[in-house]
């Protein structure tokens, strides 16, 4: 049932049944390693390529997803997903392995609550009942395509973001166990002109505000109503920016408010403004977070995944960051 | 309701209230450009680059689509768009302009059928009363993003297909006039292993194949059950490979079969096999094959997209290409 302008309420909440995730050295070193469900050694996973990594990874999470389920691949009806990667090939190339119906998605690094939002409004529908929502990404297949070869050696500039070598799967049901998604608010392009592709939490963070903002106000809800309030990668500049503006609209938050980009590392200087990426908030929210909405530390939960839509050539012919944020509703 | 592995029959048909094409030069001079709602003169429609074209044809379709059905933005819960850049920047960009929910998509050429599906199955769970559809394509910037610079001269080879300059948009609602979408079929990722990308009729024909044997299959009909089967841009050769897999499966097609590719143009020399790229389905759809339904010259349509899941490095990689279809039922 719709709410307001631009959220959902679910008659039939999905029930996210199982999740997996696969983290890369360098997350697996960090403060959630003992959460995922495989973390790599080797950053390229016995591929030849960066990219082929990035697939297998994708691969390995829906697989685990569906074992950890003890469902099949043709128990699903729709698999959702996409990547950061031109053309999805991520995604798309292991929609390949499975017989799965393939929806592609792409909302860059918003990728996780847009396939979530979407398949628990399909499954509200009952036109499906189990549905299978996928994203992740790989930093160095990310580095080169968006910024530079690693082999330049690169500097980082204090506002930039570390991309996550990571990826998760999670299967949404009509039925059974598992934490359910009661809502969704879908996001709207918002572009406030930044033009810094190397500041995407200030990109982002406007498009935060607009879906927090219609989603409090769709449902009637303030911030402490969540016991958690979960952006995908504003990263910590990022995150404060979300702060000051939802602030000035009058609806501050608390300690209930977290990014998945400062969760995922020992924020520390290499990483600056801590991580991003599809995969980001996908390993943060699909293990830890997971994990403590299961065992009942957070009874209502927003996640919302931001992405900055950009591509190299719209920076290059000038162009500024539009971004967006999706929206779901956890509770158990 | 699900029919079968993976096909839906919708107990709310979506109406497809109007829709909205605008053409290139090019296919302005070809068969159908009495059909068109505009034809530029200049490719680059005022704009700088041929990517600001792209992303201001996508725009105006938007509008007028919206406008041809006296709504307005603030009406549309949600806008399902897609198109072949890098990171879906014309869609993503264009979405910035209207203030509409925006769910990303990227199924290649395949997006026009894909919008309308999902745009569907929403419609059919009543989660959603009206969804805007809406892909394009610019012949320049897909050439030089897939292939090679238009400055380089490269020439074509006799297999390959020539991008559709133009860009489509419908208006999918609960109620109201027009032709219904009454089914739909997702398509999975198929791959034969083509590895030619000046070859993508032959990429994605089996992907066509798949999508519709399913599809004649979870309904219990045959190819002569309908008027029309239009896929969307295998082109000449692609077209005959769908006809001789289709009677391999004792499927036989007759003459109620087309191909957008093959109908965009006056095939000749310079288009080789016909037209491609996400705007030449929903070009041709949304114009001809639109009146036509509505005039009643076709009852009972199988519009069925296809899109070469490839990107330029997976190819540079050694990686074939994945191909795949989605199929909606259109009725009047």
């Amino acid at each position: 049932m719709k709410v307001g302008k631009r959220s959902y309420a679910f008659s039939t909440p999905s029930h996210i049944i199982s999740t997996s995730t696969i983290a890369g050295p360098n997350e697996g070193n960090g403060p959630l390693k003992d959460y995922y469900r495989l973390i790599l050694k080797d950053d390229k996973f016995g591929e030849k390529t960066f990219e082929m990594a990035e697939r297998k990874m994708i691969k390995y999470v829906i697989g685990d997803a569906l074992q950890r389920s003890a469902l099949s691949a043709s128990d699903i009806d729709m698999l959702l997903g996409g990547d950061l990667l031109n053309q999805i090939i991520s995604a798309s190339f292991t929609a390949r392995e499975y017989e799965i119906p393939f929806v592609g998605l792409y909302g860059a690094c918003s990728t996780m609550a847009e396939s979530m939002a979407l398949g628990a409004l399909l499954i509200d529908s009952q036109n499906a009942t189990k549905v299978c929502c996928t994203t992740g990404t790989h930093f160095s297949s990310v580095e080169r395509q968006f910024r530079f070869p690693l082999e330049l050696g690169t500097q980082r500039p204090p506002s930039g973001q570390w991309t996550v070598t990571g990826a998760a799967c999670n299967i949404l049901a009509c039925d059974g166990r598992g934490p359910r998604i009661t809502g969704a608010t879908l996001g709207r392009v918002v572009d406030y002109g930044v033009t810094d592709a190397n500041n995407m939490g200030a990109a982002m963070a406007p498009a935060a505000m607009d879906t927090l903002t219609a989603h409090l106000h769709d449902f009637g809800r303030k911030p402490d109503d969540y016991d958690l309030i979960l952006t995908g990668d504003l990263g910590v500049l990022g995150g404060s920016i979300l702060r000051d503006l939802m602030k000035e609209k009058d609806l501050p938050m608390g300690d209930n408010y977290f990014d998945c980009g400062t969760l995922v590392y020992n924020v520390d200087k290499s990483e600056f403004q801590g991580g991003s990426g599809c995969g980001c908030s996908a390993i943060v929210f699909n293990s830890y977070i997971y994990d403590r909405i299961v065992r009942g530390d957070y009874k209502k939960v927003l996640f919302m995944a931001t992405g900055a839509l950009l591509s190299p050539l719209s920076s290059q012919q000038g162009e500024s960051i539009p971004g967006i944020a999706h929206a779901v509703v956890i509770e158990n």
